[in-house]
């Protein structure tokens, strides 16, 4: 069945995003270096966001709660409150930040705008994933944007269905394997990977149960329209 | 035109919220009153929401991380980690809460949802009010959801547009004049307001920017079917 829809995902495939959350994650060691010399912070930090995550879902600002809940824990709430406001103006910052564009983004969806509808499926916290779309300048690519709370077969199901798309002339492209291929495979989609230069380790699928057929990895966005017709 | 198409606001129309934030609000009052017996802990804390308001969206984590700064803030830093810990603790509680609907809410959308589309047009945090939707057991009643990180007539239009909506063929029906009767009646549709028992300071509007035409005003859900047929 022919290609008529490619969808994409934003973070880390349209516009860097897990540089800005690892930027601040090494901000969060050096400042918290100083009252807790031995604590794993990383180790922390990532198992209070997983104890959170059916909580608070994803986003900047589950990030800032669950530093701070970090920083009160391994510091045994001895960490100056003037050190939690820098943590606090860390998030502002972060949800402030320009969305910057990945090279041969604007270039690749400009061309295929002309053959294929567009979407952009994106997750995360419904507010910044809009703001950074809007600053992203790349909203009237998209013939229709969804902002889910988590990618799965069942959400994906949801989207398909309410825009009467057949699974066989739908693609995802995405850097998650775990959120932007499988379910897409296991619904009779297809999906292409984009690795990006960092992946957070919730993220991560084991290589054996990766689907075998339906998916390709590329390693930029500019191999995209050759590789849809090899799909 | 007759109505085809009835849209329900979610918190504080179909099920209780702003009582939750204002017991969370007096339970933040009491621990600060301690540390600073002369601050006025509300006209602070609704300074700093709506500093942060562009940056953060309306929602709970929204609402944590705002009572954190403001504790922070309002005890010059003297606040201790214990007590951080208990504000972070509340807006985890909230986020469990279960979804208590307000009285005659189930057998109204039943009733209506037999000559009438229902949708849910609700604002805020999408992962929270997912889990709002999914716990009130109302879902099935909507041939549709929305969840907007903002409700004006921007983004009302591209609901309707986005559905094949008629505006004279639709009634948005909720407790906030700014949020769920103004915006729909510029758009030409109507309006149904429905008063909660307290209202968020920033949802209030002055008498005189009331539209005059084209909304009713109720004072529970019950009275809506027969409300609909004089709309």
């Amino acid at each position: 069945m022919p290609i008529k829809v490619v969808a994409f995902d934003g973070d880390d495939t349209l516009w860097h995003n897990e540089t800005h959350f690892n930027f601040t994650q090494a901000a969060l060691r050096d400042l918290l270096r100083g009252h807790a010399p031995n604590a794993d912070v990383d180790a922390r930090l990532f198992e209070t966001e997983i104890a959170n995550l059916s909580l608070y879902g994803y986003g900047i600002k589950s990030f800032t709660l669950s530093m701070i809940e970090t920083a009160l824990e391994i510091t045994d709430g001895t960490i100056p409150a003037s050190d939690l406001k820098v943590i606090l103006d860390w998030g502002k910052r972060m949800l402030r930040e320009p969305t910057e564009l990945l090279e041969g983004v604007r270039e690749t969806l400009l061309g295929m705008s002309q053959n294929h509808q567009l979407l952009l499926i994106t997750k995360g916290d419904l507010f910044d994933q809009e703001s950074k779309l809007a600053r992203s300048g790349l909203a009237e690519r998209f013939a229709g944007v969804e902002i889910l709370s988590d990618k799965n077969v069942d959400s994906y199901r949801r989207v398909l269905s309410r825009r009467g798309i057949d699974a066989g002339e739908f693609v995802m492209v995405g850097n998650s394997l775990r959120s932007d291929v499988v379910p897409v495979v296991q619904l009779g989609g297809r999906a292409v990977h984009i690795p990006y230069e960092v992946t957070w380790q919730h993220e991560h699928v084991p290589e054996d149960e990766l689907p075998k057929h339906g998916w390709r990895r590329i390693s930029t966005i500019a191999e995209l329209p050759s590789t849809l017709e090899e799909l």
